[in-house]
């Protein structure tokens, strides 16, 4: 399951409400080369790398996806995905567009969710809000978030995430019912 | 939403339950050679009609679909259909393997859901219990859920039908998540 949108949008909030609520989810911690901020945790949040380290394990093969987002890599590590998926386990994948376009490349069975601001607006007031940010990042993150909301057709879900507790509920009917289509439903498919 | 699936297996009572749950459904009442049952209603359960009725019908290109099960003809009134969808309702057609792939033909947004009994002979003897049916009559009816079965690969969802709470409660999560598809969220398209 592949969540994408706008910076800013509640995308980690999500993540967690839903990993409390449900026992078969589990997380893909991100590599990057942004900056840790104070609340976070190395191995918990993200893997924080060196630019040579991040560049090291794209050569080596070991991304399933990475994209350059506002002046930082992100990369979502090949190996946790695969055995997860592999133990029949479903995998949550926060990561940006460009990120998105590759995973469907190589995964036709993900499902792919973007998650919408209720309106710009909010968008902006929640990511001054984190305040971790000077404005010139908060313009750029709003300019990148305008041009994500233009990759939203090639989603399958857009959810729009006015409350914590709604949001969780829609994605978690999106679960539900996405087990329940036939390819995902096995011994019943009798044809190819 | 197209709901298919052997006859006995209770699709008649998901479309009630699911009724009663929800107000943004309507069910399409299917026209009907075949004889009315004790506990049956014209204008209720199906428009009973007779088969020179039906013929006319089909010739005035009246029917959406119209399929020819278990030796008596079904058909779907196409008026009633087109004007509910045309108010923005959900509107639910309880109909065969064969009337669904009409269906399919006209209809690239609507939403196939293949209703299974938990098992065969769980199938036997619901069609039992209902009593009015004889022995080659039966037969007949497992027939044809046999076949119908293989038709399933066609559908989108697969629900096994074990409890009518559980089987409504995944319906429910099946339309909630539909509703979030990014083709059915209005006005977060920007792109064709």
């Amino acid at each position: 399951m592949v969540l994408s949108g706008p910076s800013g949008v509640g995308k980690g909030t999500v993540c967690e409400e839903l990993m409390k609520d449900r026992d078969d989810i589990r997380y893909s911690i991100s590599a990057t080369t942004r900056k840790k901020r104070p609340n976070e945790k190395d191995g918990e949040n993200y893997y924080f790398l060196s630019l040579d380290d991040f560049n090291q394990r794209i050569e080596d093969g070991d991304f399933l996806e990475f994209a350059k987002v506002h002046g930082n890599y992100y990369g979502t590590p090949k190996k946790y995905v695969k055995e997860q998926i592999k133990n029949g386990e479903i995998v949550i994948l926060e990561i940006d567009v460009q990120g998105a376009l590759q995973v469907k490349e190589n995964f036709d069975n993900a499902v792919y969710i973007f998650l919408l601001p209720p309106d710009l607006m909010e968008l902006r007031r929640r990511i001054v809000g984190r305040s971790t940010e000077d404005e010139k990042q908060i313009n750029l993150r709003m300019e990148n978030a305008k041009k994500e909301l233009s990759f939203i057709d090639k989603y399958d879900y857009a959810v729009v995430n006015d409350e914590i507790s709604h949001t969780v509920d829609k994605i978690d009917a999106i679960i539900q019912a996405e087990k329940l289509r036939v390819r995902n439903v096995k011994g019943v498919q009798h044809h190819d």
